[in-house]
């Protein structure tokens, strides 16, 4: 029986095509991560289960990670998330580091998703960490980064926002505002966190299942209404959590005298679900009416690598992954046409006894820098512009012998220039094709 | 109890300083594979282990394999090789593809190996193919792609070889010259690929326990002497398979013509293991006394798509990981000093006011193109010189108020060349920066 031709489910074959898209996002990636000083890192494709149960949340364990029993009995899971890896990679190191260290690193990462649009088994993620910075500083980098990242596509402010908000002003509401009770705060979160996903009335009775007083509700109510910095500041301190919210408050000034003011958005619903970030928080969010969704999020963590019996050492990141952020720049039609491949040169010869001259002066200009495709084995004239042409090449080298000897001939398909070529002057063809 | 900060057995952690080696092996594989015309792919990292049945050897399955069901019953595979992924897509897209086809990829493999000097569990290995090339040319183009490729890194003649033989050839010398049945001539592809490895008294043993007769053992012997495209050629003639070899010497013969006669050597006791080799097949291998092994190895393959019931398309091939790269690029010292990060200024300021400034330069340098370390916070002004050194960076942009406002400048750690910028032009900074 012949075998199955599609790649395994939810998974992607990434033809040349797709891997041109690929490519310039990854290079997009590296660029911004190397222009704020971030090192390239990696990890192993497995981790032991036990690091993903010491961290991620119960949801992640039991229904969406790759795990299996290894042939020595190491219970062992594909990496779904980056984040666990670089906390264990950092607790090897953060003693002997100068800080801030600056990480990034596009790992393919595995998760047992029901495949959809916009999320599929296997995909690749942006993550970037940013360890040990001062107050406010690393959280300010990072989210300059993300600007910057989307920037560099082309993106504007009318395309997208940063959401931010802080998990410690949220704590000091619902402990010293609320008073909410551990339980109570826990499920508090989980409305909070679908707040823009439910409709007003519904939200409300959301949230006067969990608080039970009308004063607790309207206060709360007031609280999900904010929306600047002005309102955060009375807000905190009519409620008597100003202290709590300094250094918050702080931050979104700072955010806003680096003049990321038309980026970034004070938004009280935004928390990241049940993870691990304990400070400063965001979403990026797509402003397209199409996808009007968050395409990532990251935020400041200060506890990570207590799992490893190390001293605590603050953190910040995100993750963004390939999939969304494809799904945002061609809602914005950001993508420039990646549909052909980019050689500098297309050598041919119409004569098979030149198979071999082709191969020979095609291997010198690749010594010299070209990229060369060389047409293997010989192809007739009046066929040589339309293959040129289906294949995205701009020049052509084309090797003829019409009975003086070999002849070169360069065409510029662009400039409709033709340019004969000595062939003892092979090192001029790079003039011409750099040019 | 803290959590293991190791990573999983076999696997490695790529800390900046390795994974600016890892970037450097795969800078210059890609950058040779779009030199010679080759597009990136990538498949999935998991596949039904079915497909990896169809094609490999039974170690592979039984011993190497990391196999599991996943959730929905499937028997998938964490990627061992990149062969079958590459087969599988070419299955999808040949017929409206025109040829030759030139694919190339860095995958992550995983293998269960025991940890050992140059065997790890995951590797990342350069795979380049060349699927529907006229013969021996496509053959030629991966050989002196290869050449190229060790090249760009300095490697010489005197480091390495490429070991060159033809499967058709051999089979040649098996059927038509020995007579073999199918279960010895298993047998003797077995002791050929141990030819190098033992005694050449051991040798002649396990020849003589398949070779039964001293005609069969003397034609044998002299087989596996020849070293020439002359030894070869009166060896056919003088058998009666002159024909089977013609297209191999003819391929020898093209590869001298192509300058290519100091890296390329007839070996007749290449083979490729048992593995779905059936034309030219070839060994990169280290001269080095150390290190006196083969590197990597391909070949031509005429069957590969098969198993799809597809019409058959002869391709060509070779894998090279990246760990056996990097041991050979050691013993010949041909790794350049990457141990400290290359960011082009490391941007500083010696008062706390002048964090948020700090961070505006650096961003507005950062749009200019500049790879931009910014320390976060203060830092006293003894301590500097220090700590950039320490980093690796040569360039230095100082923000200081000695009380008649911001003074910025530029200290060069290589040429101790110190510029005062003029902070409303900002832009010249990347004059003396980039040159």
């Amino acid at each position: 029986m012949a075998l199955n031709k599609k790649p395994y489910k939810g998974c992607r074959d990434f033809f040349p095509k797709g891997m041109r898209v690929r490519n310039y996002l990854f290079h997009h990636m590296c660029d911004v991560a190397e222009k704020f000083g971030f090192e390239a890192y990696d990890g192993p494709l497995l981790e032991e289960v036990d690091l993903y149960k010491a961290k991620s949340g119960e949801e992640l364990i039991n229904d969406q990670i790759y795990s299996f029993t290894d042939r020595g009995d190491r219970n062992v899971a594909i990496r779904p998330e980056m984040t666990p890896t670089v906390a264990r990679m950092v607790a090897n190191i953060h003693k002997q580091e100068t800080k801030p260290i600056r990480w990034y690193s596009i790992p393919n990462l595995m998760r047992y998703e029901k495949p959809q649009r916009g999320r599929v088994r296997e995909h690749w993620q942006f993550n970037v960490d940013i360890f040990g910075a001062p107050e406010n500083l690393g959280e300010l980098e990072v989210v300059s980064l993300v600007i910057q990242f989307l920037k560099s596509f082309g993106a504007k402010s009318d395309m997208f926002a940063i959401l931010l908000n802080d998990r410690t002003l949220v704590d000091a509401v619902f402990n010293d505002i609320l008073n909410l009770e551990a339980e109570s705060a826990l499920k508090l979160y989980k409305v909070i966190d679908k707040a823009k996903k439910v409709s007003p009335g519904k939200l409300d009775i959301m949230i006067r299942e969990i608080l039970l007083t009308e004063e607790q509700f309207i206060i709360f109510k007031e609280y999900l209404a904010l929306n600047s910095i002005e309102s955060l500041t009375k807000f905190a301190t009519q409620n008597n959590i100003a202290q709590k919210s300094e250094s918050f408050i702080q931050f979104l000034t700072m955010c806003q005298e680096l003049e990321l003011s038309e980026f970034i958005e004070y938004d009280p619903t935004i928390v990241r679900g049940l993870d691990y970030y304990t400070g400063v928080v965001f979403e990026i969010f797509d402003k397209h009416p199409d996808n009007n969704r968050a395409i990532a999020g990251g935020g400041a963590y200060a506890n990570l690598l207590k799992i490893f019996n190390e001293e605590p050492l603050g953190g910040i990141g995100f993750g963004l992954g390939d999939v969304t952020l494809r799904d945002f720049l061609e809602t914005h039609k950001l993508l420039p046409d990646l549909s052909k491949a980019s050689h500098d040169v297309f050598v041919v010869n119409v004569e098979d006894e030149h198979n071999l001259y082709n191969m020979t002066i095609s291997n010198q200009l690749r010594e010299l820098g070209i990229k060369v495709e060389s047409h293997l084995g010989k192809i007739k004239f009046n066929k040589i512009f339309k293959l040129a042409q289906s294949k995205g090449h701009s020049k052509i080298l084309i090797i003829e012998d019409q009975g003086d000897g070999i002849e070169l001939e360069l065409k510029d398909l662009t400039t409709n220039k033709n340019t004969k070529i000595d062939i003892n002057k092979i090192n001029q063809i790079k003039d011409y094709i750099k040019g």
